[in-house]
């Protein structure tokens, strides 16, 4: 790095470097030799060739994506389970891990105020977790119709091409990979339209079963609590009602939401949440523990008994221990649990609560700073900690603006400074600002914005405008 | 622990204490309460809690399961990808994850000798590694027959119900998960019989074939190579001319089996393997590194377009860098290229050769030690690093055998001073030992069967028998 990286108004971030330079220099750790290194030698091979390649998600001008470095709770948690390595299947390699996770999952229930019979199991992500989701309810709505979809596989519905599942038009592409690997299809989806600040439209939805009825069988709704692309939480309570009217599964995805149920101030949002048959949560997107940290909740625990399968040297149905694997199909699964509990007693959860907060208000704030500014245009109140918005300086023609946005994401991404990203909201390009580490602040998020008024001038500059 | 728990024999390998015990130990950790806890009051707290509650998989007494404390190199590997704690989906969050991911997987592709086309992607576990290989089976099969599965769903099939997957009858259940979550049942895998040493039946295949004519599709034949049961490697050239006449997909479960490939000796097991359109594999189960790290191969690279959905703000179309996340579902991935890599390096690929060889060895000479024992029946040859054996001490009826298999497993389990694992094959209970760590030495093994013995004498006197 030259002298001008280290400018301490704006260090770079990653080093910045184009695809073959990164290839070139990682190009020695993949040569896999006949004969070993010593590890002092890969340690520096590794800190001098990959390091500057990876992004310092710490820093406050990191705001462009769900990416954070852990807690030192979630640190001290992982290093323990990576040093031990347990696999949390069952009680025979795992006693401690097992139990630990069964009592997490207790744990996280009352915590987020979930309902007597609610139950828990961690995932690997939040898309395995949607996918599970879904498959519990494809096969509740077997069990009505008086067949197992285990045994039998979608075949056994009268007219399979008739499943429906209804999202928000704005809801996560893991819904479409789910549907996919469902064997529904992806036309199983049907997109309710959202409002103006991209929840869920509760009319649209209302219209949308209306609709449908005769010519589709809707067997979910899936709400998001904390869509990704402007972290906006479709209401509960028309779906809830809609589920009960047509006998459909309410499915919550609330991969990056949910973390914010604990915070008092936007309890409001969540009303009706605990009534969800099956939530999401990643607390990897937010709550300051690595990756994979996925965790599916449903509200009666025998819903889990569905995805049981016992095996004759695992798994064994005649086994009294607990046994997590049961719950979700994996029979190799990491210590999840560990640093998230760590992180949970390190921090306490007022300080959870603190470390959601201050990115939070972040966004608020800077909210209500651009509403001031008129070569700003928010793109939506934000109902959690991201906020997408347009550049829109006087004299730039509307019908340039998308092409003004995509110059200043480009800029910015080569410049390795900060980092944001981009996003298309119906027709309109829009930049989109992420606060999930503690370290971004409104001073951090303001800066990006004015470095972007720079870039929009350059760019006018170089159009003419 | 009491002083014999110290015993120099045999300590024990974890606490042995019941659930209940477990969970009263464990029962302040997941006490989330408002106020935090300082670091280093917490690890003391986890040290003293939970840490007798792990399995010490690096003990030569544990050889229950597929489980080991990861080398050196994947924990410094590991410790580097926890500190960064990057998502490995595309570039905006991770240069250089991205990019070590991709050139890992060709490296590995190159490694085990796969053909030119070959590509792999990192999966979070074997589970899903097979349910992606049978998704791309059924995509094909649907291909074929003029429609998009992605799209449509298993309904465009004219008939779903006689879809059929061909596996070995002691395939694992991740198989039968995966033909559940796909839509498919449970009634589409049809298991073959399978030889005296557990291995597919090639006769049995054709048969089955011959069978199903007219009444079924076979989409995929699975093959195992290194069953859970007992380790056996199905032989791919019948597969492969099975896969060639219908038109099936061949699928490699090598999960656990195809770290094997690489040792010469071992090499004549997996002749054919390349020719395998999709070949899961798990570096997590005897490679070294630690949970999750695990591998699909297909023989095509262009078959992971099949899994592709590019977005908005995400996975855009136009984005010219390498996205590994497109080749699979989850948009959020752990880097576990890193200390898959950091191992490889370090030990050096004969280094890790001489990793598996170890307790392969000791395998093979208890299986041939076995041999001149009368009150000891090896219940297969062992092709890999595991085998199942029964008890059967001179004048104990053989009705009661299953009993005395039993009775040893539970006083082993209880001592909680050496870890195996019983199963049923066919009719019959056995007892399974699985050598994983390098620390699993053919004395280790003997000193097991030793025990066993003398939990045999034991038996019999309480039974006057």
């Amino acid at each position: 790095m030259n002298e001008s990286d280290n400018n301490e108004n704006s260090p770079k971030i990653w080093s910045g470097a184009g695809p073959d330079e990164v290839a070139a220099d990682l190009r020695p750790l993949v040569d896999f030799r006949d004969e070993g290194l010593p590890l002092k030698e890969l340690e520096k091979m590794l800190e001098k060739r990959l390091v500057p390649h990876l992004v310092r998600y710490d820093r406050p001008a990191f705001h462009s994506l769900y990416n954070f470095i852990p807690e030192p709770g979630a640190r001290l948690g992982g290093e323990l389970a990576l040093r031990w390595n347990q696999g949390v299947t069952n009680w025979i390699v795992s006693p401690g891990g097992v139990m630990l996770e069964e009592m997490c999952g207790e744990a996280l229930c009352r915590l987020f105020g979930l309902g007597p019979d609610a139950a828990a199991t961690f995932m690997y992500c939040g898309t395995y977790a949607n996918q599970q989701a879904l498959y519990l309810a494809l096969h509740r709505a077997a069990e009505r119709r008086g067949f197992d979809l285990a045994r039998t596989g979608i075949s056994g519905f009268p007219d399979p091409g008739r499943l429906a599942i209804l999202t928000s038009a704005d809801a996560h592409f893991s819904l479409r990979h789910a549907a996919r690997m469902l064997g529904m299809g992806e036309n199983s989806l049907i997109p309710v339209p959202v409002d103006a600040d991209r929840r869920m439209h509760s009319g649209a939805l209302a219209d949308t079963v209306e609709t449908l009825k005769g010519r589709r069988d809707i067997i979910a709704v899936a709400a998001t609590a904390g869509t990704t692309s402007t972290a906006s939480v479709d209401p509960a309570p028309p779906v809830i009602e809609v589920c009960r009217k047509v006998g459909a599964w309410f499915h919550l995805d609330a991969a990056y939401g949910f973390s914010y149920k604990l915070l008092p101030e936007c309890a409001p949002l969540f009303k009706g949440a605990e009534e969800a048959d099956s939530i999401t949560w990643d607390p990897h997107k937010n709550f300051g523990v690595p990756i994979p940290n996925s965790v599916l909740f449903v509200r009666e625990r025998r819903d889990f008994e569905r995805m049981s399968i016992f095996g004759k040297y695992f798994n064994r149905e005649e086994d009294p221990e607990p046994n997590p694997g049961l719950k979700s199909p994996p029979s190799t699964r990491p210590l999840s649990a560990l640093p998230l509990v760590a992180t949970l007693r390190h921090l306490g959860v007022e300080g959870m609560r603190e470390r959601l907060r201050g990115p939070f208000r972040a966004v608020r704030k800077l909210a209500e700073y651009l509403r001031g500014e008129p070569d700003m245009e928010p793109a939506h109140r934000p109902d959690l900690s991201l906020l997408c918005l347009r550049v829109t300086p006087p004299g730039v023609p509307s019908a340039r603006l998308d092409e003004l946005q995509s110059y200043i994401h480009e800029r910015i991404k080569r410049e390795a400074r900060r980092s944001l990203s981009i996003s298309r909201l119906d027709d309109r390009t829009v930049l989109r600002l992420v606060a999930i580490s503690p370290g971004v602040t409104f001073e951090a998020l303001r800066e990006t914005i004015d470095h972007a008024r720079e870039l929009a001038a350059d760019w006018r500059r170089e159009q003419g405008l």
